[in-house]
């Protein structure tokens, strides 16, 4: 830290995202990308769009919050185009919280959310999880604050049906409800449809899962018009060129594809489904899972071993190094291929140990 | 506003950018883009990764940095890229200020630094520019305070020699000096060439002027490595996969095409000349440019009557409703076609009200 950097920031500890690496050629399945290649049309848009780079991006990103907001069902007042999903979430802590509007989420979630509240020293409140990892609703609701919940929560895939998000909303009626829907195409329910019922709803989603966009950098906020217009002030002061023109034309080309990004999502579960029957009968202990990776411990390989001695095998599985999930690893669910491969090697792994 | 919009930001008023107009065709000379398309390398390399879509861009964003920071003659841990220009600047306001450190700024400068000051509950100084449109560095030397100055100047087009700025680096031995040159590569003195003295100097820097990338997001920031490990704690705390894999490898395809942005600038330069006798001839007060535009005003016609005259003919200028700025209007240099269409205009509107 330099003399120069702002004393508030002394204890900053920045998010830390899945390792990226350049090197060598792994079988990557430690931030849950697509296995799938983005739509034909998003990438002929986004082609397109590079030979038009020397002009700005269009501000208000009408086209692309017109065509999301009819794929999802509301007005294109009540959507907003961000830098990814991360962008929208760190403009929902900006907007809706400060040092006297404390924010509220589960200890083990989108490890992101402590650190957008410690980056604007915003207080927060950790409800634990309850034993088989499920969200603790009650506690949720019994809770004054922001609320921020990822739903399907990550790292553990479980989600919560609509009817639990309803009670959080209704026992907060003076507080923003984020729900961060960034796995929720993998078979999870939506609250976009709890929208028109409910002013202080905020749903987050992200085409870097179910659209096969992460390189591209696109999220959403999802909300009442009064909701998203302050949300809108925010990304005015900030950054108002956010989303550049090929990623603005590869949403648009996304979007206009949805029969492709269903098929994606249904093979991702059919496949999520046959691994997780498979790492069972290798006797590992599998949350139930809605999203595009397992959460799995195994009684005879620590967490930590295991993702180290699949690393060395060349594929990257994502382990957290906390006293609750240190047993665990995190899987994408990639192709079947890349399944196979994951299960050969973990087979070969614990007749090794053996 | 709605109710759960924190309070800190009611009379927030976030920045206005110049129209990016979908519908008719205009003469497009209002946000100082270039008439240029990008280099073919930023686009071929562009197009090759909207294939590899899927996978998150490279939150490290090494290639890019190295390759910048070759150009620019530092060490890829003296530069950070951002999503545009705009976004290290609010990074500098977050980490180098506070409610405790006020900034320092010219009160007319780019638009941008009084809402990001705003936005993050910064008091600031504005130091008037001289009668003469010129920055008075002697009132900035002393005045206490982080120092955000862009170096041309916006929107008057006037550069300081790198002497000055020094001069402010050395008054503010505890305070950053944010040098924000979007447009020295029009004729302006860099301060790069000062970072190996001053451990509190930071440099900004566009690649949506003269690499006519303004469409694809991105920008940089240059100083001391302390430094810039200060500002990736801001960045790795907000959004680490900041800037898409298309950005990236269009920005690496460019910084291997400098002839060719050197080549345009020189072009763009050459018309700013012809095109400020021209408007001198016509009887405009035409301010001296070190940037990719003109910034004029006409004995005869006030501003707003001539931005509009002209919008009403298809051309779009920058017009600023502000007491010391109405009467000019900022007209970007665009090519040789585009100028000669933007004087006969104006010639016959000047007919016109004779």
């Amino acid at each position: 830290m330099s003399r120069f950097f702002h004393p508030r920031y002394a204890n900053l500890k920045p998010y830390v995202p899945g390792e990226q690496p350049r090197e060598k050629k792994f079988i990557k399945l430690n931030t849950n990308e697509s296995p799938y290649p983005p739509s034909k049309r998003a990438v002929a848009a986004a082609k397109a769009e590079a030979e038009r780079l020397e002009l700005y991006s269009d501000p208000t990103a009408k086209g692309l919050c017109e065509a999301f907001a009819q794929v999802v069902g509301v007005s294109p007042d009540e959507v907003m185009a961000t830098n990814g999903s991360d962008e929208i979430l760190n403009f929902a802590f900006m907007a809706h919280c400060g040092a006297d509007r404390p924010a509220v989420f589960p200890d083990i979630t989108y490890g992101f959310y402590p650190v957008f509240a410690n980056l604007h020293g915003i207080p927060y409140t950790e409800i634990p999880l309850r034993g088989d990892f499920t969200v603790d609703v009650e506690a949720i609701c019994q809770t004054p604050g922001t609320v921020f919940l990822a739903n399907p929560n990550a790292p553990t895939g479980i989600a919560l049906p609509v009817s639990e998000i309803e009670k959080i909303l209704q026992s907060h009626p003076n507080d923003v409800v984020v729900i961060d829907e960034a796995y929720v195409d993998f078979g999870g329910e939506s609250s976009v449809k709890l929208i028109p019922k409910y002013e202080n709803l905020l749903v987050t989603q992200t085409f870097s899962k179910s659209r096969s966009m992460a390189g591209a950098r696109l999220g959403f906020g999802i909300g009442q018009a009064a909701l998203i217009a302050d949300l809108q002030t925010v990304r005015n002061s900030t950054n108002p060129y956010n989303v550049n023109r090929m990623t603005m034309a590869a949403g648009i080309g996304a979007l206009a594809d949805e029969d492709y990004t269903k098929a994606n999502c249904k093979e991702i579960m059919r496949t999520r489904a046959k691994t997780a029957t498979a790492l069972a009968e290798l006797g590992f202990a599998v949350l139930p899972s809605e999203t595009n990776f397992l959460f799995a411990k195994h009684p005879n390989i620590g967490g930590y071993e295991l993702y180290r001695a699949l690393y060395e095998r060349g594929i990257l599985v994502r382990h957290f190094n906390t006293p609750k999930l240190k047993d665990y690893n995190r899987i994408t669910v990639g192709s079947p291929e890349q399944m196979e491969a994951l299960l050969r090697n973990i087979k070969e792994i614990l007749e090794e140990i053996k």
